[in-house]
């Protein structure tokens, strides 16, 4: 199945934009046990879910050879039908891609990354190269800093245009497969209502609610696609620590349900005054 | 002791400007077990190099659990004065890329890293406050594709500048502590020239001699500093696999000491027709 279809059947039987970031803090968790855990955190929340994204740093911070062996049981642990998108923002030349690429997609299993576009088109062509997969490349992110570069201005032959707009130009022209998405942060409505007006029909992860603050409202309308879809929404800290007791996987899941609801509910707006 | 002093001391014991990268490929390794092979390769050629630079991603493609307890044996044999740089070009937000750091500084105990500047300054800055680790920031890279985003014009108050350039302006303005470097790859000798002169005083890590053909004389001449060092000049696959029989470690320390040689006859060049 190609990466398209398997996300478009993701929203329709969730009916939920809603990602969940599973990015493993010890000093937050109630439990110790870091698959435990996020197992529990993925069991409780899977139906209210269109995809899972581990931030693998998160991982590697517990001494790689113990965090990629607690994401892989946690990956185990995820049904078939949901997203599992790796945030990696691996970027590396052609050959070291291909390395990475055999660690994510086939050695560990996953749907789908994010990577980066610095290292330009042969960087990122090995992840799209498998119709199966879908890659994620940062275009505007959600950080206090992510216009230090991304919004430099840049000459094109259409006049001065801000970086992000020509990385999503570029990931246009590069999506052979309608396998590409964009890294576009909630934080930042109006960029994401550019993004999308360049890229119409592109998936994007839109991170930043929560813990980072976004407006959901005004980013989940300026990014929705014609269709009312075609955004991964995500939410990590906010909904996974939710509460440090014995309740916390109930906790995430009321965290994750009264997400969704509201982003569904924008959804709903949006379609009533929409549809010409 | 500062990232800084420790790199010069590199360079001074070694007398050499060489870093050997270890990129394991199980295609052309002459003996299957990854961390013997690495480590016949560093004892072989550690009195050769100031630097070894193992490519993360080669390590996660065997099976992440796998290949970074193959990493950490091969960092363990490695002599305590040879700089230990993670090739990883992480690049993530701040709370993320506290993460990283913890993983690569703190439990794999490298004392550099590469990153990417894509999510700005946040992104980068928590791998600087260090003053005892370094960091190689993503310039210009020496892939077919590199020029995609880090050639593109930028406005800038003084005219149009090529976005390499304005990273390397950044990446200066960001080094507080002195332990900010750049990759600048050996591809690309002109900029390796435009960036040493925005940066006269950073180390700079110079992938693709060997493999990817770079023009080494080239390099060198246009990126040493005003003393004759300031370079990391990498050479991965064509130095690790110069002999695919049992003799493979003894033909990697005669390729990386005629690399070394090759390197120091260009600086002895550049001194003799240099200082004034």
């Amino acid at each position: 199945m190609n990466f398209r279809t398997k996300l478009e059947a993701a929203w329709e039987r969730s009916g939920s934009l809603l990602c969940v970031g599973l990015d493993p803090d010890p000093a937050q968790m109630a439990i110790a046990d870091v698959a435990a855990f996020n197992i529990a955190i993925v069991e409780a929340t899977a139906d209210l879910v269109c995809a899972f994204k581990p931030n693998v740093a998160f991982y590697e911070a517990l001494g790689p050879e113990r965090g990629y062996e607690a994401l892989r049981r946690i990956l185990a642990a995820m049904p078939p039908h949901v997203i599992k998108l790796a945030d990696a923002k691996r970027g590396d030349v052609e050959h070291t891609a291909r390395a990475y690429v055999r660690a994510f997609y086939d050695d560990l299993g996953f749907d789908a990354v994010t990577v980066s576009p610095y290292l330009g088109h042969d960087s990122v062509a090995p992840w799209l190269e498998r119709p199966e997969k879908g890659a994620f490349v940062l275009c505007r992110t959600s950080n206090p800093g992510a216009g230090d570069l991304q919004d430099l201005a840049v000459q094109t032959e259409g006049g001065a245009r801000p970086l992000y707009e020509v990385v999503a130009g570029r990931v246009r022209a590069w999506d052979r497969h309608g396998n590409a998405g964009l890294v576009v942060g909630a934080t930042y409505p109006e960029e994401m209502r550019r993004v999308r007006a360049l890229c119409p029909g592109m998936p994007f992860l839109a991170p930043g609610v929560g813990a980072q603050q976004g407006s959901l409202a005004a980013t989940v309308s300026a990014g929705l696609d014609a269709r009312g879809a075609g955004l991964l929404v995500n939410a990590s800290r906010g909904g996974t620590y939710a509460s440090k007791g014995a309740d916390f996987a109930q906790a995430a899941r009321a965290a994750a349900q009264a997400l969704r609801d509201e982003i569904n509910a924008v959804r709903d707006t949006v379609a009533a005054r929409g549809a010409p």
